[in-house]
Protein backbone atom coordinates (compact mmCIF):
# COMPACT_ATOMS: atom_id res chain seq x y z
CA UNK A 1 0.00 0.00 0.00
CA UNK A 2 1.45 3.42 -0.86
CA UNK A 3 0.22 6.94 0.62
CA UNK A 4 1.23 10.12 -0.31
CA UNK A 5 1.00 13.19 1.46
CA UNK A 6 0.73 16.98 -0.28
CA UNK A 7 0.34 20.24 0.83
CA UNK A 8 2.30 23.44 0.74
CA UNK A 9 5.22 23.86 3.31
CA UNK A 10 3.35 24.87 6.63
CA UNK A 11 0.63 22.57 6.30
CA UNK A 12 1.67 20.17 8.85
CA UNK A 13 2.73 17.25 6.79
CA UNK A 14 5.63 15.90 8.98
CA UNK A 15 3.56 16.21 11.96
CA UNK A 16 1.11 13.95 10.12
CA UNK A 17 3.23 11.80 8.03
CA UNK A 18 4.94 10.89 12.28
CA UNK A 19 1.54 10.38 13.64
CA UNK A 20 0.08 8.32 10.60
CA UNK A 21 3.46 5.98 11.08
CA UNK A 22 3.37 5.86 14.63
CA UNK A 23 -0.16 4.39 14.36
CA UNK A 24 0.51 2.12 11.90
CA UNK A 25 3.40 0.91 13.71
CA UNK A 26 1.24 0.69 16.70
CA UNK A 27 -1.09 -1.69 14.72
CA UNK A 28 1.74 -3.94 13.82
CA UNK A 29 1.78 -2.69 10.12
CA UNK A 30 5.03 -2.51 8.57
CA UNK A 31 5.86 0.61 7.50
CA UNK A 32 8.19 3.05 5.89
CA UNK A 33 8.41 7.18 5.11
CA UNK A 34 10.32 8.64 2.17
CA UNK A 35 10.43 11.81 1.15
CA UNK A 36 10.45 13.53 -2.27
CA UNK A 37 12.44 14.97 -4.03
CA UNK A 38 15.09 12.47 -2.15
CA UNK A 39 15.25 9.22 -0.37
CA UNK A 40 18.57 7.62 -2.49
CA UNK A 41 21.88 8.94 -3.13
CA UNK A 42 21.35 10.25 -6.34
CA UNK A 43 18.22 11.82 -5.60
CA UNK A 44 19.11 13.29 -2.48
CA UNK A 45 22.03 15.10 -4.62
CA UNK A 46 19.56 16.35 -7.00
CA UNK A 47 17.53 17.55 -4.16
CA UNK A 48 20.56 19.67 -3.06
CA UNK A 49 20.67 21.13 -6.48
CA UNK A 50 16.68 21.57 -6.69
CA UNK A 51 16.60 23.48 -3.05
CA UNK A 52 19.55 25.97 -3.35
CA UNK A 53 18.69 29.35 -3.59
CA UNK A 54 21.72 30.50 -5.58
CA UNK A 55 21.03 27.94 -8.39
CA UNK A 56 18.94 29.84 -11.04
CA UNK A 57 16.98 27.44 -13.37
CA UNK A 58 14.53 26.89 -16.10
CA UNK A 59 11.13 26.13 -14.99
CA UNK A 60 11.35 23.00 -17.55
CA UNK A 61 14.92 22.00 -16.02
CA UNK A 62 13.47 21.68 -12.64
CA UNK A 63 10.42 19.28 -13.38
CA UNK A 64 13.02 17.30 -15.45
CA UNK A 65 15.23 17.13 -12.05
CA UNK A 66 12.33 16.77 -9.68
CA UNK A 67 11.38 13.86 -12.38
CA UNK A 68 14.76 11.91 -12.27
CA UNK A 69 14.69 12.57 -8.26
CA UNK A 70 11.01 10.35 -8.29
CA UNK A 71 12.12 7.62 -10.79
CA UNK A 72 15.14 6.55 -9.12
CA UNK A 73 13.34 6.87 -5.23
CA UNK A 74 10.58 4.88 -6.93
CA UNK A 75 12.67 2.15 -8.63
CA UNK A 76 15.25 1.79 -6.64
CA UNK A 77 13.38 2.26 -3.17
CA UNK A 78 9.50 2.39 -3.21
CA UNK A 79 8.61 -0.48 -5.73
CA UNK A 80 11.10 -3.32 -3.73
CA UNK A 81 9.41 -1.82 -0.23
CA UNK A 82 5.81 -2.49 -1.75
CA UNK A 83 7.21 -6.21 -3.17
CA UNK A 84 8.15 -7.01 0.50
CA UNK A 85 4.21 -5.57 1.73
CA UNK A 86 5.66 -3.14 3.27
CA UNK A 87 3.35 -0.08 3.66
CA UNK A 88 5.52 3.17 2.19
CA UNK A 89 4.21 6.58 2.89
CA UNK A 90 5.69 9.44 0.67
CA UNK A 91 6.35 13.26 1.56
CA UNK A 92 5.29 14.22 -1.54
CA UNK A 93 4.70 12.73 -5.19
CA UNK A 94 4.26 13.14 -8.74
CA UNK A 95 0.95 15.73 -7.47
CA UNK A 96 3.15 18.26 -6.04
CA UNK A 97 4.33 18.51 -9.72
CA UNK A 98 1.11 19.19 -11.10
CA UNK A 99 0.47 21.63 -8.27
CA UNK A 100 4.17 23.13 -7.92
CA UNK A 101 5.47 23.07 -12.06
CA UNK A 102 1.96 22.55 -13.78
CA UNK A 103 -0.40 25.38 -12.00
CA UNK A 104 2.26 27.61 -9.83
CA UNK A 105 5.16 28.32 -12.30
CA UNK A 106 2.74 27.37 -15.81
CA UNK A 107 5.76 26.08 -17.48
CA UNK A 108 4.02 23.01 -19.32
CA UNK A 109 0.67 22.13 -19.78
CA UNK A 110 -0.99 19.95 -17.63
CA UNK A 111 -1.19 17.40 -20.03
CA UNK A 112 2.38 17.46 -20.69
CA UNK A 113 3.24 17.02 -16.98
CA UNK A 114 1.00 14.19 -16.68
CA UNK A 115 2.42 12.48 -19.30
CA UNK A 116 6.05 13.05 -17.56
CA UNK A 117 4.91 12.18 -14.32
CA UNK A 118 3.55 8.80 -15.90
CA UNK A 119 7.61 7.83 -16.87
CA UNK A 120 8.92 9.06 -13.89
CA UNK A 121 6.45 7.60 -11.50
CA UNK A 122 7.50 4.10 -13.65
CA UNK A 123 3.31 3.64 -13.43
CA UNK A 124 3.07 3.75 -9.87
CA UNK A 125 -0.19 5.50 -8.46
CA UNK A 126 -0.96 5.67 -4.48
CA UNK A 127 -3.43 3.91 -2.81
CA UNK A 128 -4.15 7.09 -0.98
CA UNK A 129 -3.12 10.72 -1.50
CA UNK A 130 -3.88 13.20 1.27
CA UNK A 131 -3.78 16.88 0.67
CA UNK A 132 -3.36 19.01 3.90
CA UNK A 133 -5.16 22.07 3.01
CA UNK A 134 -4.41 25.07 4.37
CA UNK A 135 -4.88 29.35 3.10
CA UNK A 136 -1.86 30.97 2.17
CA UNK A 137 -2.30 33.13 5.19
CA UNK A 138 -2.00 29.84 8.08
CA UNK A 139 0.69 28.53 5.82
CA UNK A 140 2.90 32.15 6.08
CA UNK A 141 2.27 32.04 10.17
CA UNK A 142 3.74 28.83 10.52
CA UNK A 143 6.12 29.53 8.33
CA UNK A 144 7.07 32.89 9.59
CA UNK A 145 10.73 32.13 11.35
CA UNK A 146 12.33 29.85 8.51
CA UNK A 147 14.68 30.80 6.27
CA UNK A 148 13.18 30.66 2.47
CA UNK A 149 14.36 28.10 0.49
CA UNK A 150 14.70 28.44 -3.37
CA UNK A 151 11.07 26.92 -3.63
CA UNK A 152 9.21 28.70 -0.93
CA UNK A 153 11.03 32.32 -2.05
CA UNK A 154 8.65 32.65 -5.27
CA UNK A 155 5.80 34.78 -3.49
CA UNK A 156 2.19 34.93 -2.80
CA UNK A 157 0.81 34.64 -6.27
CA UNK A 158 2.92 31.70 -6.44
CA UNK A 159 1.90 29.63 -4.09
CA UNK A 160 -1.93 30.50 -4.49
CA UNK A 161 -1.92 28.96 -7.60
CA UNK A 162 -0.38 25.75 -6.01
CA UNK A 163 -3.36 26.01 -3.68
CA UNK A 164 -5.20 26.06 -6.49
CA UNK A 165 -3.61 22.96 -7.92
CA UNK A 166 -4.01 20.76 -5.19
CA UNK A 167 -7.94 21.83 -4.76
CA UNK A 168 -8.43 21.14 -8.70
CA UNK A 169 -6.67 17.65 -8.20
CA UNK A 170 -9.02 16.71 -5.12
CA UNK A 171 -11.76 17.47 -7.36
CA UNK A 172 -10.94 14.54 -9.64
CA UNK A 173 -9.25 11.78 -8.28
CA UNK A 174 -11.01 9.62 -6.24
CA UNK A 175 -7.52 8.27 -4.41
CA UNK A 176 -7.09 12.36 -3.48
CA UNK A 177 -8.20 12.92 -0.26
CA UNK A 178 -8.87 16.48 1.19
CA UNK A 179 -7.98 17.22 4.81
CA UNK A 180 -8.66 20.17 6.67
CA UNK A 181 -5.17 20.87 8.23
CA UNK A 182 -6.15 24.12 10.05
CA UNK A 183 -7.76 22.05 12.84
CA UNK A 184 -5.41 21.05 15.86
CA UNK A 185 -2.87 17.72 15.00
CA UNK A 186 -4.65 15.40 16.94
CA UNK A 187 -7.63 16.04 15.05
CA UNK A 188 -6.38 16.46 11.75
CA UNK A 189 -4.87 12.71 12.54
CA UNK A 190 -7.99 11.16 13.33
CA UNK A 191 -9.49 12.19 10.03
CA UNK A 192 -6.70 10.80 8.08
CA UNK A 193 -6.21 7.32 10.21
CA UNK A 194 -10.15 7.10 10.07
CA UNK A 195 -9.84 7.06 6.03
CA UNK A 196 -6.78 4.97 6.09
CA UNK A 197 -8.18 2.52 8.70
CA UNK A 198 -10.90 2.17 6.00
CA UNK A 199 -8.53 1.44 2.93
CA UNK A 200 -6.92 -0.90 5.34
CA UNK A 201 -9.84 -2.90 5.74
CA UNK A 202 -10.76 -3.05 2.00
CA UNK A 203 -7.04 -4.39 1.48
CA UNK A 204 -7.54 -7.32 3.91
CA UNK A 205 -10.79 -8.64 2.67
CA UNK A 206 -9.10 -8.92 -1.06
CA UNK B 1 21.46 28.01 -37.67
CA UNK B 2 21.75 25.28 -35.11
CA UNK B 3 23.66 22.49 -36.37
CA UNK B 4 23.85 19.15 -33.99
CA UNK B 5 26.67 15.93 -34.20
CA UNK B 6 26.37 12.90 -33.54
CA UNK B 7 27.50 9.20 -33.74
CA UNK B 8 28.98 6.46 -31.04
CA UNK B 9 32.44 7.61 -29.14
CA UNK B 10 35.31 7.17 -31.69
CA UNK B 11 33.29 8.38 -34.63
CA UNK B 12 35.55 11.51 -35.20
CA UNK B 13 33.43 13.77 -33.54
CA UNK B 14 35.09 16.42 -32.47
CA UNK B 15 37.81 16.40 -34.55
CA UNK B 16 34.97 17.35 -37.37
CA UNK B 17 33.32 19.78 -34.71
CA UNK B 18 37.10 21.33 -35.04
CA UNK B 19 37.47 21.23 -38.49
CA UNK B 20 34.01 22.54 -39.08
CA UNK B 21 34.27 25.74 -36.76
CA UNK B 22 37.57 26.82 -38.35
CA UNK B 23 36.26 25.90 -40.93
CA UNK B 24 33.24 28.47 -40.36
CA UNK B 25 35.48 31.20 -38.50
CA UNK B 26 37.20 31.93 -41.65
CA UNK B 27 34.22 32.47 -44.01
CA UNK B 28 33.37 34.86 -40.93
CA UNK B 29 30.66 33.42 -39.21
CA UNK B 30 30.23 33.71 -35.72
CA UNK B 31 29.96 30.06 -33.90
CA UNK B 32 29.77 28.76 -30.60
CA UNK B 33 30.36 24.98 -29.90
CA UNK B 34 28.35 23.67 -27.29
CA UNK B 35 28.36 19.65 -25.52
CA UNK B 36 25.40 17.97 -24.48
CA UNK B 37 25.74 16.59 -21.56
CA UNK B 38 27.27 20.00 -19.88
CA UNK B 39 27.75 23.56 -20.90
CA UNK B 40 26.17 25.21 -18.20
CA UNK B 41 26.91 24.76 -14.52
CA UNK B 42 23.89 22.86 -13.47
CA UNK B 43 24.44 20.58 -16.55
CA UNK B 44 27.93 19.57 -16.18
CA UNK B 45 26.90 19.32 -12.51
CA UNK B 46 24.61 16.24 -13.89
CA UNK B 47 27.26 15.04 -16.19
CA UNK B 48 29.47 14.28 -13.36
CA UNK B 49 26.27 11.85 -11.94
CA UNK B 50 26.00 10.32 -15.72
CA UNK B 51 29.86 9.85 -16.51
CA UNK B 52 30.62 8.10 -12.86
CA UNK B 53 30.99 4.68 -13.46
CA UNK B 54 30.73 4.79 -9.64
CA UNK B 55 26.71 5.41 -9.57
CA UNK B 56 24.27 2.54 -10.70
CA UNK B 57 20.75 4.07 -11.77
CA UNK B 58 17.81 3.20 -13.44
CA UNK B 59 17.84 3.79 -17.15
CA UNK B 60 14.62 6.30 -16.60
CA UNK B 61 16.24 8.37 -14.56
CA UNK B 62 19.64 8.20 -16.73
CA UNK B 63 16.56 9.91 -19.21
CA UNK B 64 15.47 12.45 -17.27
CA UNK B 65 19.19 13.65 -16.24
CA UNK B 66 19.96 14.03 -19.68
CA UNK B 67 16.87 15.75 -20.55
CA UNK B 68 17.14 18.39 -17.76
CA UNK B 69 20.87 18.73 -18.61
CA UNK B 70 19.53 19.77 -21.93
CA UNK B 71 16.47 22.25 -21.10
CA UNK B 72 18.94 24.12 -19.18
CA UNK B 73 21.82 24.26 -22.12
CA UNK B 74 19.39 25.07 -24.87
CA UNK B 75 17.34 27.87 -22.77
CA UNK B 76 19.71 29.60 -20.87
CA UNK B 77 22.73 29.26 -23.57
CA UNK B 78 21.23 27.60 -27.14
CA UNK B 79 18.93 29.90 -27.43
CA UNK B 80 20.26 33.53 -26.27
CA UNK B 81 23.01 32.30 -28.78
CA UNK B 82 20.73 31.68 -32.03
CA UNK B 83 18.70 34.95 -31.37
CA UNK B 84 22.39 37.08 -31.78
CA UNK B 85 22.58 35.27 -35.15
CA UNK B 86 25.81 32.98 -34.08
CA UNK B 87 25.99 29.91 -35.28
CA UNK B 88 25.77 26.95 -32.56
CA UNK B 89 27.10 23.57 -33.07
CA UNK B 90 26.15 20.60 -30.29
CA UNK B 91 28.21 18.25 -29.67
CA UNK B 92 25.02 15.82 -29.07
CA UNK B 93 21.61 16.66 -28.88
CA UNK B 94 18.29 14.61 -28.49
CA UNK B 95 18.81 11.91 -31.26
CA UNK B 96 21.51 10.55 -28.63
CA UNK B 97 18.68 10.28 -26.45
CA UNK B 98 16.20 8.22 -29.38
CA UNK B 99 19.91 6.19 -30.13
CA UNK B 100 21.25 5.51 -26.58
CA UNK B 101 18.06 5.32 -24.29
CA UNK B 102 15.56 4.04 -26.46
CA UNK B 103 17.09 2.24 -28.99
CA UNK B 104 20.19 1.16 -26.69
CA UNK B 105 18.73 0.80 -23.38
CA UNK B 106 15.28 -0.06 -24.44
CA UNK B 107 14.15 1.69 -21.26
CA UNK B 108 11.05 3.28 -22.82
CA UNK B 109 8.92 3.18 -26.20
CA UNK B 110 10.22 5.47 -28.82
CA UNK B 111 7.07 7.62 -29.35
CA UNK B 112 7.67 8.54 -25.02
CA UNK B 113 11.27 9.57 -25.77
CA UNK B 114 10.36 12.10 -28.50
CA UNK B 115 7.57 13.69 -25.98
CA UNK B 116 10.38 13.91 -23.30
CA UNK B 117 12.88 15.33 -26.21
CA UNK B 118 10.39 17.63 -27.26
CA UNK B 119 10.06 19.15 -23.76
CA UNK B 120 13.33 19.30 -22.96
CA UNK B 121 14.33 20.87 -26.17
CA UNK B 122 12.11 23.49 -25.43
CA UNK B 123 11.03 22.75 -29.17
CA UNK B 124 14.48 23.67 -30.91
CA UNK B 125 15.10 21.45 -33.82
CA UNK B 126 18.34 21.47 -35.42
CA UNK B 127 18.63 22.99 -38.95
CA UNK B 128 21.79 20.27 -39.77
CA UNK B 129 22.60 16.78 -37.90
CA UNK B 130 25.17 15.31 -39.23
CA UNK B 131 25.55 11.55 -37.62
CA UNK B 132 29.33 10.43 -38.29
CA UNK B 133 28.51 6.75 -39.03
CA UNK B 134 30.98 4.37 -38.35
CA UNK B 135 31.21 0.41 -37.57
CA UNK B 136 31.91 -1.40 -33.95
CA UNK B 137 34.88 -2.74 -34.68
CA UNK B 138 36.64 0.39 -36.12
CA UNK B 139 35.38 2.76 -33.48
CA UNK B 140 36.65 -0.04 -30.63
CA UNK B 141 40.21 0.16 -32.53
CA UNK B 142 40.09 4.24 -32.23
CA UNK B 143 38.93 3.48 -28.09
CA UNK B 144 41.09 1.01 -27.42
CA UNK B 145 43.53 3.11 -25.68
CA UNK B 146 40.86 4.99 -23.35
CA UNK B 147 39.29 4.07 -19.89
CA UNK B 148 35.89 3.22 -20.26
CA UNK B 149 33.33 5.55 -18.83
CA UNK B 150 30.09 4.45 -17.79
CA UNK B 151 28.27 4.94 -20.96
CA UNK B 152 31.01 3.31 -22.43
CA UNK B 153 30.99 0.47 -20.11
CA UNK B 154 27.60 -0.82 -21.68
CA UNK B 155 28.96 -3.41 -24.12
CA UNK B 156 29.42 -4.41 -27.57
CA UNK B 157 25.55 -5.25 -28.01
CA UNK B 158 24.43 -1.95 -26.74
CA UNK B 159 26.44 -0.35 -29.08
CA UNK B 160 25.01 -2.05 -32.14
CA UNK B 161 21.70 -1.31 -31.08
CA UNK B 162 22.77 2.68 -30.61
CA UNK B 163 24.48 2.44 -34.28
CA UNK B 164 21.16 0.51 -35.59
CA UNK B 165 19.16 3.68 -33.90
CA UNK B 166 20.99 6.33 -35.69
CA UNK B 167 20.65 4.90 -38.70
CA UNK B 168 16.91 4.81 -38.31
CA UNK B 169 17.25 8.28 -37.64
CA UNK B 170 19.07 8.62 -40.82
CA UNK B 171 15.83 7.19 -42.74
CA UNK B 172 13.66 9.11 -41.01
CA UNK B 173 14.44 12.40 -40.28
CA UNK B 174 15.36 14.84 -43.69
CA UNK B 175 17.84 17.33 -41.67
CA UNK B 176 20.15 14.34 -40.98
CA UNK B 177 22.76 13.63 -42.94
CA UNK B 178 24.66 10.55 -42.39
CA UNK B 179 28.38 11.03 -43.19
CA UNK B 180 30.76 8.10 -43.94
CA UNK B 181 33.32 8.51 -40.96
CA UNK B 182 35.76 5.55 -41.56
CA UNK B 183 37.23 7.88 -44.36
CA UNK B 184 40.45 10.56 -43.52
CA UNK B 185 39.61 13.52 -41.77
CA UNK B 186 40.01 15.88 -44.10
CA UNK B 187 37.78 13.56 -46.71
CA UNK B 188 34.71 13.21 -43.80
CA UNK B 189 35.35 17.27 -43.38
CA UNK B 190 34.64 18.03 -46.85
CA UNK B 191 31.41 16.69 -46.84
CA UNK B 192 30.34 17.71 -44.07
CA UNK B 193 31.56 21.34 -45.27
CA UNK B 194 29.79 20.75 -48.50
CA UNK B 195 26.25 20.25 -47.25
CA UNK B 196 26.65 23.27 -44.82
CA UNK B 197 27.48 25.67 -47.41
CA UNK B 198 24.61 24.60 -49.20
CA UNK B 199 22.24 25.17 -46.16
CA UNK B 200 24.21 28.29 -45.18
CA UNK B 201 23.28 29.72 -49.15
CA UNK B 202 20.18 28.67 -48.66
CA UNK B 203 19.61 30.33 -45.07
CA UNK B 204 21.01 33.65 -46.72
CA UNK B 205 18.39 33.54 -49.42
CA UNK B 206 15.76 34.11 -47.72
Amino acid sequence: MLISFEGIDGCGKTTQIMLLRERLEKEHFPVEVLREPGGTSISEMIRGLLLNPEIEMDSVTELLLFSAARSELISSKVKPLLKRNIIVILDRYYDSTVAYQGFGRGCLPIAQIHSINAIASHGLIPNLTFYLDIDLKQAADRRKNQVNDRMEASGAAFYQRVIDGFRFLATKEKRFKQIEAWHSPEEVHRNIWDVTKKNLGKKRTV
